[in-house]
């Protein structure tokens, strides 16, 4: 089969095409047809051997894919590694059904950023119908899905956010109430103007630093933060429990790899969830653009350059 | 009428009875004619001058009561002071009816400790049916309602925290399905060990330092601890949100006077379940003494020495 094999750590220029031989599905394993791979900015840090996990060469990046198995089921599947190839192999456990009406893209945009998302709102924060909600980074992958979401379960307001005008009309598109640029120094007084002049009750939060620390204390009595990223690589200041107290404050910090922690399939019910808005067409993954797996270089390139919004996918077959 | 007027600031000596003129109730305000009024910790520091917000004198110590208003309606209030009298008054807004089969001491408990208890679960943490729950001070005021709450939700596993035998003996009285001794030295352990060897999914705070940091280490991945004191006086450690989010741990911070900030009327909402479990007899307040208005001294005495176990009444009728 082909596959991008990385045989040294680097950066998009380690990323070549290769033959492989099809990998084999052991027990309690899948054997899927690689239609497409989803492209994250993980797999920039797998191939550079920069990522939370170290990596182990050689390797065949790519964390997710979508295709059909040998039995013939056509499965979103979460891979670790090998998913740049024209066949991959997942755990049964992390592999799901998808509806026939949710497109190859969708499907991968659900599995991790949608995923994501819905936790945020029904796990972290608990976002119930007429409250308002700030949504960071909101025509990022979780973020642009994140509105949506809010949206389709009621929220008050919809506050977004991003760093670019480009991005903020796109978050308004996507059904924000308001979009308000990331960078206004007093974030803070942004935010609750946004809300008009009412401090809000919720906020989904990655980007870390004063963001986190402006976004806290917009908060209502009985807010809630959720904290999942920290894109800036700057810490929030560290946050006092008795301040927590004095102002009926929760900040729910969020890793998803933990959903597979919990008891009862939470992934199965997220993705039922978020497929059945998806055919409803009450939630759309914004699509990025589409790479043949000779172009894989090329779409690393894109992303560290922060020239793409949405969803980037390889097409394995060119 | 009747009541207890502090002319000077200082401890359980400066109440003494006195004779003063009845209160007038303005517009938006209740007469009530008080049956027993609840003797609290903080009412002490109302005495002393020690409290949160300032006292001014002369004052009628108090924060709520429950009696008959003048219009026949049986209701318990909160009315800041003023409480430690035959008669009265409340804001509208803040007095509630209570149904006949509820006794005083039983809607003297709820309005502030069984609303507490109640917020905590149902706004703070969460908790799900099956979950487990760690209730610290369980038999304290809103902890011996938290552990029956818990139990009428459903909780898989209820772990009560106590200081002496007797306190964790009536923990496992009111239906926690183990008692831990507050003072083990290695606190993370012995929650984890309590829950059967894994980590715990809630957990219900109000002593602060150790206890707090200890607790949040022994939760599970989406575990949520709920911080609504500081008993001890000694603060928490702060906490980093990079730490929350690399465990999917949340922190609620909770005081009970931002429950009038939420839309709604929660505390009715609250009231009412409450109401409905006493009444089921599956929610007892833990009855802690009746003192005459004129051993309103013995009463602060007996608290203040960590005498006593329940809720403190005051009947102003002798």
């Amino acid at each position: 089969m082909r596959a991008i094999q990385i045989t040294e750590f680097g950066g998009p220029e380690v990323l070549t095409v290769t033959e492989l031989p099809d990998p084999a599905a052991g027990p309690g394993h899948l054997l899927i047809d690689v239609s497409r791979a989803g492209v994250n900015y993980a797999d920039t840090h797998q191939a550079e051997d920069s990522y939370v996990s170290a990596s182990t060469l050689p390797m065949v990046p790519g964390g997710e894919v979508v295709g059909t198995t040998t039995g013939g089921r056509r499965v979103v599947a979460l891979v670790g590694t090998g998913g740049y190839a024209e066949k991959a192999v997942a755990s049964e456990a992390l592999a799901w059904d998808v509806p026939d009406a949710v497109d190859d893209v969708t499907a991968l945009g659900m599995i991790v950023q949608g995923a994501s998302a819905w936790l945020l709102l029904r796990r972290s924060v608990h976002l119930e119908p007429g409250e308002s909600v700030v949504v960071h980074a909101a025509a990022g992958g979780v973020g642009s899905l994140a509105v949506q979401l809010a949206k389709a379960r009621g929220a008050g307001r919809i506050i977004a956010t991003a760093s670019s005008a480009n991005k903020r009309d796109l978050a308004l598109d996507l059904g924000a109430d308001v979009a308000v640029d990331a960078n206004e120094p007093d974030l803070t007084a942004a935010l609750i103007e946004a809300n008009g002049g009412r401090r809000v009750d919720t906020v989904l939060e990655m980007t870390g630093g004063t963001v986190t620390d402006q976004s806290l204390r917009a908060l209502a009595p009985f807010g809630r933060l959720a904290f999942y990223g920290m894109a800036s690589r700057t810490e929030p200041s560290p946050v006092r429990p008795a301040t927590l107290m004095a102002h009926s404050t929760t900040i729910a910090g969020m890793w998803l790899a933990h959903v597979f922690r919990l008891p009862g399939d939470v992934m199965r019910t997220a993705l039922d969830d978020l497929f059945g808005l998806a055919v409803a067409g009450r939630l759309r993954v914004v699509a990025g653009g589409e790479y043949g797996l000779s172009e894989a270089r090329r779409a690393h390139e894109d992303l560290r350059a922060r020239r793409t919004t949405g969803k980037l996918v390889l097409d394995p077959s060119r």
